[in-house]
């Protein structure tokens, strides 16, 4: 049996000079064989957009119409875009597109924004050319202005950087190669997401937006801001990066995303329209223009998928215009326009303030006292856990199609491709799918476009690497591993694993297949035997297959530690959700909704039954609390972690409780109150307990009130000791007591928390008595100087792993004759340098994107800048130049040209050039080539 | 003080030769100045209509796209208009106007009819002329086709003929003037009414529809028609119009007015819109088809104010075709296309059939066993009354209008004008206005448009008033005589009455008034002494004037009979309405409903506190049942009707039961189960206890399953005697037993039936206690041979009743000198000639509408045709030509052009030698100016 590997990878480090600080992306197109002229990203359009004329001397009330599609959310994303089971929510995307058309047409002085690109995609197809036309006219005048513009509006709390990134693509992509630079989104819009990750500013001002608008952050917050005029400011979201590479002007809006109450004209609202007489004393705009600093102030005209019929609003806003402004010739100092996030960002530009500057996150968000949507970050940790594993097989896909060449879409097992799982993935990231926050059926329905994606990808593997390894024999998947389910090495006495690993360097990693014996042998490709162990674990027979390394320091610490906690605190304690039954508030646990009804958890067993097994590859402890609690305490030979694979449910709730099941490290490190998240998987935050870094916070949830969502990983340290867990999905964490760290595992709820979704979060599962979840986390135990160089390597491994494909039969006598072994780099990257995306962008191109993954200060050695050699990257293809994008890959990197802004801290000028009197409402550019040859 | 009267008409019969039977109606547009070429009713449009092709030998199934917007219901007029409050019911008809006109120019083959010109007019005057271009276009092309067209659905139950007649020529005159041939409907459309009236049938036929569809019929009738094919039938609507004059072709949808089930694409629905995999199975059209007898079905797409958003509707229609259609070439014989009701009509005229005929009317409509829809007869009988009366000053308006000139409109009391009452007054013709089955704060709504179109009628009657006597001082007119308040007569010694006879005879009228003295003496233009009478009546003083005839016999026995009644089952008894507990159903009393919890009576009192007044001008028998039910039994000297002024309210309803307060008369009279009632105030119905003439009935509500709707009387005979009860408004009446009638005149009730108004039926009145209303009713024994002659003048007299208008001040002085007395007739007409309108049509012409009042048999003189002089009709305007026009006046009477129908009785062919060949769908013919110079 052979082991398939890439490990032969060979460090070369040359060439690629950058003079960019640590953390920065590398976002590159390659054009493999110079078909430069090909990448007319940006058109030849001229952007005809002028925004309309503001009043200097009035107040200017920017209306901007919109509405707010969920990519899923009560109704599955095809429920939305039809219209179907209006019962469940009356939506029907498709129709707001035409409908908005219509009246777009109908008046130019009329403005509207699209944000979701996976519903205008799909619309935009099914137009015929006379409609494209049209739309396209609007997009050029700026009547119809894209914003945000990726697939969807992704989670902040709960997505990792690599699939954001990979969504934003997406969407931009298409709306770049359908209307070149003018429908390039100038404005983030990331109205409805329950809290706001620095790291999606980053990655925001890194894809070239202007600017950023939200609507909900923390009402402490909120109040705060609105009382120092302080709802709009430059967020330097990031430590690493020189200003203003990362700085995004970032706006509060003043009504979330909806319009002023008694202003919704929508068909779903039931406010009075205008009528003949205008009775239009109901609204002082005088009260929003006091929260704001210039002379503008916006209005957002729309809401959860409002405009499907359009005429109802439009034609109430067009009688509101007209009989606002019609006062001005009676001295009235107001002023309302219809506008576009982008035009009223220019006039804040204008206005040429100066800015405060915010430089850390607005997690967690609450909307009132009792009431912190902390529950979110670990709300279906199932599907949470499956959208992170299929973004690590969509990059294996992506790397095998450019690896494989066009066989890999076409070939012996029929026609793949990395597109079903890239457009499931971009879906999956909206802020009700890998939130958990969506109902079951839809929950169910994210699952199934992604498990249609992995087959698509399947077969896409399977091409490339019988390309690869001119092999045909069928290939299997095994996705069910993590249950020890895989019919070819259960029903087979031989077969045939490859391993394929998307990182750029070599990695260890363990194999466990259930077997159908007791004696097996484990060959590399050239024959080597590799150590295995058949073991009985569980009920399901394991084979191990693990590079072997030396076991260094730390390990026994965890294990005790852990079985410390065991012994002393139970190790699975839980809370039981409030069920909204209390004197301070009525607010129950839900999807959103964190809310203990008690500080102290519950213990779950102040025993656990144990297995232990010690062999040549494993050393474990399983241990059993409860009936739906047990754990695997894990180390492997040659691994310095420590691995805790949890098994969590059915949780029950026949006492009427909901539960919400953490796991908690005690240790004796002296944190002091602090602790650290990641933001979105990349860098990290530091977190104080009952403390915000901007506004006096009055704690009223002693545990909710300290979550923070973590996507890879969550420490605390002292001078001697940093412990730091690394998580294989999205999570809720928190430390509560000094030198404790807590993870929320599972959640189990009787009651819907009041926020629309109008379910309790009780995921069935399959037998309908509730849902088990098992995951694992990595534990490391090190100085914390060197806790970077651990711990960036491992959550690195953890997010993308290698993938497994099994074939059996005879053809082993093929296998045996041509041992494979491939690697697609002609060397491992240094470590600092993280293989991003190697993607086919189209049949002359490839998107890379490389990724500098230490922060600035957080390893002595890796933080340094380093450098890489693109010429010579790739062993099978020929890179014959480059071109530099911006993080999204819709714009060349040299002709980013955003605003600069005045901060509290002085300007900060754009390296390439920027200055106030370029903005992005000038004359769109027309396209220049980029193509660097070597 | 004067008495101003119209008591000298001279009577000349002459000239206006017709050969037509007896109870027609002759329209007559009398061009006073003979600008016979500004009557261009018929335009010069061609009508490019071509119904879309049908497929000869496969089921055409017609999907007709329609929106049913109510003139008022659960909102008012407005409030649909402009789609406010939509917090009770979402609908806005500015929208669906908006939309349907965008989705119509969208696709050619879209079609769409609407119905209820009350709003479209309003919207049309907000279009720009580019829009009404477009619409213009529509119509003449048969896209949009304007089916009914009345200004509203009217009510079949509770309307007087004369009043439909009027919003009919309201809303068809608009079309007509608007749109010219192409936009007259042919199809009449009653697809809500709660039940169908005979006299509604002959009116469409007299106005020149070709057929007649609707919805709502009672479900064993229903049953049986669907048993038999039967759906579809010409029915017979008069008889005393010679066949086919009164011939209607009507058709019984097969949905009500909905969409098949599963298939309603509406913003309100929640169907499953069709996506790119069609499943269509779900509907089989088959069902239907074995209804209908020719291999056309019609499918109403829409209902209840859908079409707001077009879009939704016509795109999935679209597919629908699109994807059915496409399966004929695989050998379906199911072909779908778009619609209207004129060419499935079509459809079925081509087919050639012979078809049933219908005799009697759809009522009373009951939608279940125990669901008899018997209660609006009576329901908000102040609303029945109050639209009554208004009916009543509208006429005198108009009449008024054309006597006094134009300076009625602009004259020395400013502004006035017949339009707003005449607007109000037909939308309070609706379906869910007169009828009293809206909410309440819509018959709020409505009466608050009667009064402002009685104050521009007060306006415009004073300046006429003025004119014709060249006497400008201030005149006052006292509406709330019924409850004896009027400040122009409580607060003067002297003043001045006129009195306007709106009749074209001479007419006997009680005038009561309040006064603050106790002797008066009451002069007659010339100085007659009138006699009159000061008397304490019920706390309010009143004064009689009264023209004395001699009394004759059958006074006594009614006073006997009614005594009787007090003494023995009470006067007033009422039903305590069902409350929805019981075994058989759970259906209540409600707006529309009527549900006894008993088939017995309850007796309000078996005695009653009675007071007598006998003089010169009238002896009274005042009876107080109960604190809320009394009643003044009055007989006026020279009068030989019996007056029943009763006064009910405010019902109690302390004892949780709704009550139904009828009044029952009960004689000797051998009626053997038949009783008699009106059709719309017109021709007379046969009704029979537990009968219905066209299926073997099954009685399931023996008192709600007897009631039919009375709009000015109801009568029982024996070969002796008749007595016939004549009505103020129009209420529920039944005879449950020989010899009685009974009359239902006030409800109130405690739960709502179910049928969508939402609340229970209990009036709160002024005080919130509970609403009192007073009415009265006229009662007349007679042989039955001369019931007519005396039932019909009665009627008359309470539906067009005299107007008062009072002077007060010093101006008595110039009263004296100028003695005012005139008559817009040179002479009564005969009695059989009801002088139905006379109103100004423009500047140069008038509207004319002569009425034969007597049906067929009922009077041996009066049944018989009678001619009138036209030329010397009026007084004081010199009629220079006329031209007969339909009922209507929309239409030139000789260009009529109906379609002929074989029916079971053999082929009848208009006189104005209509063929099949001739149809609805030729060109549109040029404008022929008619006018006969005389």
């Amino acid at each position: 049996v052979f082991s398939e590997s890439v490990s032969d990878h060979v460090i070369r480090q040359v060439c690629l000079s950058s003079g960019d600080t640590a953390y920065r992306f590398f976002t590159l197109m390659l054009p493999l064989l110079c078909f430069c002229h090909r990448y007319d990203l940006l058109s030849l359009y001229f952007l005809l957009q002028s925004c309309p004329a503001t009043q200097p001397s009035m107040l200017n009330v920017h209306l901007v119409p919109h509405t707010h599609d969920d990519v899923g959310w009560l109704k599955t994303v095809d429920q939305y875009y039809y219209g179907d089971r209006n019962d469940i929510q009356h939506a029907g995307v498709q129709y707001i597109l035409d409908s908005v058309l219509e009246q777009l047409l109908a008046d130019p002085t009329r403005r509207f924004i699209y944000v979701e690109t996976a519903f205008f995609f799909r619309w935009w197809r099914q137009q015929d050319s006379a409609t494209r036309k049209a739309v396209t006219m609007l997009v050029n005048e700026g009547r119809l202005e894209f914003v945000n513009g990726g697939w969807c509006m992704s989670d902040e709390a709960t997505t990792h950087y690599s699939a954001v990134i990979d969504q934003m693509t997406l969407g931009l992509r298409f709306l770049n190669d359908t209307f070149g630079a003018c429908g390039r989104p100038r404005v983030a819009w990331h109205i409805d997401p329950f809290g706001h990750a620095r790291e999606h500013a980053s990655m925001f001002a890194q894809m070239g937006y202007d600017g950023f608008f939200f609507g909900r952050l923390d009402y402490q917050d909120k109040a705060r801001r609105i009382r120092d005029k302080d709802m709009e400011m430059v967020w330097r979201a990031s430590e690493s990066l020189t200003p203003p590479t990362a700085d995004l002007f970032t706006g509060v809006l003043p009504n979330g995303y909806n319009p002023p109450a008694g202003f919704c004209w929508d068909q779903s609202c039931n406010d009075p329209p205008i009528r003949d007489d205008p009775n239009l004393e109901d609204y002082n705009v005088d009260n929003v223009a006091k929260m704001y600093r210039t002379n503008h102030i916006i209005m957002t005209m729309g809401s959860d998928f409002q405009y499907e019929n359009a005429n109802l609003w439009y034609k109430n806003m067009d009688k509101l215009i007209r009989y606002v402004n019609a006062k001005q010739s009676q001295g009235s100092k107001v002023n309302v326009l219809y506008s576009t996030p982008s035009c009223y960002l220019q006039g804040l530009h204008q206005a040429n303030l100066t800015w405060s500057v915010k430089m850390d996150d607005f997690f967690p968000y609450a909307d009132g006292p009792h009431d912190f949507w902390t529950g979110y970050f670990t709300s279906r940790p199932a599907l949470k856990r499956y959208e992170r594993l299929s973004n690590s097989l969509l990059q294996v896909c992506n790397q095998l199609e450019v690896l494989g060449g066009p066989n890999s879409r076409k070939g012996p097992y029929g026609e793949g491709d990395s597109d079903t799982l890239q457009e499931a993935m971009s879906v999956a990231q909206h802020h009700d799918a890998v939130s958990g926050t969506e109902k079951q059926h839809v929950a169910n329905d994210y699952a199934k476009r992604l498990a249609r994606g992995w087959a698509h990808c399947e077969t896409l593997v399977s091409n490339a690497l019988a390309t690869l390894s001119s092999w045909e024999a069928p290939r299997e998947y095994c996705l069910s591993l993590n249950i020890s389910v895989c019919p070819a090495t259960e029903n087979s006495y031989k077969f045939f694993l490859t391993v394929y690993n998307p990182l750029s360097r070599m990695v260890s990693w363990p194999v466990r297949l259930p077997v159908n014996g007791s004696d097996y042998m484990v060959l590399q490709p050239h024959g080597q035997v590799l150590d295995s162990q058949v073991s009985l674990i569980m009920a399901a027979s394991s084979i191990m297959v693990s590079h072997c390394y030396a076991i260094k320091r730390s390990v026994r610490i965890f294990v005790s530690s852990l079985l410390k906690g065991t012994q002393e605190v139970g190790f699975q304690p839980g809370y039981n959700a409030s069920d909204g039954n209390s004197a301070d508030s009525n607010q129950p646990s839900g999807a959103y909704i964190f809310r203990p009804n008690s500080s102290t958890p519950i213990i779950v067993s102040q025993t656990a039954k144990t297995y232990t097994l010690k062999n040549s590859v494993v050393q474990e402890v399983q241990q059993e609390f409860s009936p739906w609690v047990s754990q695997v305490v894990r180390l492997y030979w040659g691994s310095r972690e420590l691995e805790l694979e949890w098994t969590v449910g059915p949780i029950p709730v026949e006492d009427s409780l909901g539960k919400e099941v953490i796991t908690r490290l005690d240790t004796n490190i002296n944190s002091s109150g602090y602790f650290y998240t990641d933001s979105n998987g990349r860098e990290m935050l530091e977190r104080r307990k009952d403390f915000r870094p901007t506004w006096d916070l009055k704690q009223s949830e002693p545990v909710a009130g300290n979550y923070y969502p973590i996507n890879s990983r969550i420490y605390i340290k002292d001078k001697v000791n940093q412990l730091t867990a690394v998580t294989d999905r999205s999570q809720g964490a928190s430390s509560l007591q000094d030198g404790s760290l807590e993870i929320m595992l599972h959640r189990r709820l009787l009651y819907d928390d009041v926020r629309g979704v109008g379910e309790p979060l009780s995921e069935p599962g399959d037998d309908n008595k509730g849902l088990v979840v098992r995951g694992r986390l990595l534990l490391a135990l090190t100085p914390p100087k060197d806790a970077a160089d651990i711990h960036r390597p491992l959550a690195e491994a953890l997010v993308l792993e290698p993938l497994l494909a099994f074939q059996t039969g005879e053809a082993h006598i093929v296998a045996f004759h041509f041992p494979f072994q491939f690697s697609g780099l002609q060397a491992s990257l240094p470590p600092a340098v993280h293989l991003l995306t190697l993607s086919q962008w189209d049949q002359e191109s490839v998107l890379l994107r490389l990724e500098h993954q230490f922060q600035v200060t957080e390893s002595p050695t890796n933080s340094q800048p380093v450098t890489v050699n693109l010429k010579k990257l790739f062993s099978t293809l020929e890179v014959v130049g480059v071109s530099e994008m911006n993080l999204s890959a819709n714009q060349w990197k040299d002709e980013m040209n955003r605003f600069d802004w005045k901060t509290s801290g002085g300007i900060v000028t754009f390296s390439t050039g920027n200055t106030n009197e370029k903005g992005i409402f000038g004359m769109c550019q027309s396209c220049l080539h980029k193509c660097e040859v070597f």
